[in-house]
């Protein structure tokens, strides 16, 4: 029996990953104060640190660390889809674009789209997921304004058959 | 006169990020608690958060979120470099790879080397750099043991001429 990522009895496996599936993984709200919390920290240049100064400067207003927005879509990932799968780590990301300023308040629609699946050469009993993911800004009746966040990366699944499985 | 990261007239300027120039991003410890609050708040897996889970199974123990060891990076990389830099912001990574797992305690040597600079199309007064970093684990005498994490990304860098400065 595999594990989801709560460590709860998984449901989804490498085989139900298939491509063009996708998952509505919800919308965050960016907490302004954790935002600067996150910057303080981990990225504490100006204009995501310093309110009056960014506000002074062609930002407009201070921008979040583009760490902080991936590290949201994370969470969203983990409660949507990991916390239901037998998932085990990633070996990375072959993509991330940061494509627009995200600031306190803003909502962001988050989705996550399975590109291609194959089984790991380097893994045996598990298999590769490629996934496509993007945060939307929505604006007024949350229709979204403007994509901020794309990413592509892998993931590692146990595949459900049992005579791959340890 | 353009600012640092830290607010600060600025020493380095794109002309300054030549292709070869590398930098040494000092050496970053794993602190368990932090490791752990990051986890709870946006990775929270049970190999990133139970120990006693984490111990029983394949892992051997807790490892880091994959986030939160990017993240380490990042801080880095400001003390180190965009503390005195005219930078602006970053369109995004083109790679980034989870090479090993990072654990408690772990010290991290990060080091950073310029792959190409060129004006930006998008942005007049502005170059993109593109920079090849990474994070190696340190062993006995504080040699290097095993590369954890290796990432691309751009970095935007204003002009030092001031002709295309605004």
């Amino acid at each position: 029996m595999s594990r989801s990522g709560t460590g709860a009895t998984a449901e989804l496996f490498f085989e139900d990953l298939t491509p063009g599936r996708s998952f509505d993984l919800g919308v965050t709200v960016v907490d302004r104060q954790e935002m600067l919390d996150f910057a303080r920290r981990f990225d504490p240049q100006w204009y995501h640190v310093d309110e009056e100064m960014a506000r002074q400067s062609h930002h407009g207003g201070l921008i979040a660390s583009g760490f902080f927005t991936v590290s949201l879509f994370m969470r969203a990932y983990v409660d949507h889809v990991l916390s239901q799968a037998a998932g085990d780590a990633s070996p990375g990301l072959e993509e991330l674009r940061w494509l627009a300023p995200v600031r306190p308040g803003d909502r962001l629609a988050v989705r996550l789209v399975v590109l291609a699946n194959k089984p790991s050469t380097a893994r045996p009993g598990f298999g590769t997921v490629t996934f496509s993911a993007s945060m939307d800004r929505l604006g007024a009746m949350n229709q979204p304004e403007r994509e901020v966040l794309r990413t592509r990366f892998r993931g590692w699944f146990v595949m459900r058959d049992p005579d791959t499985l340890d």
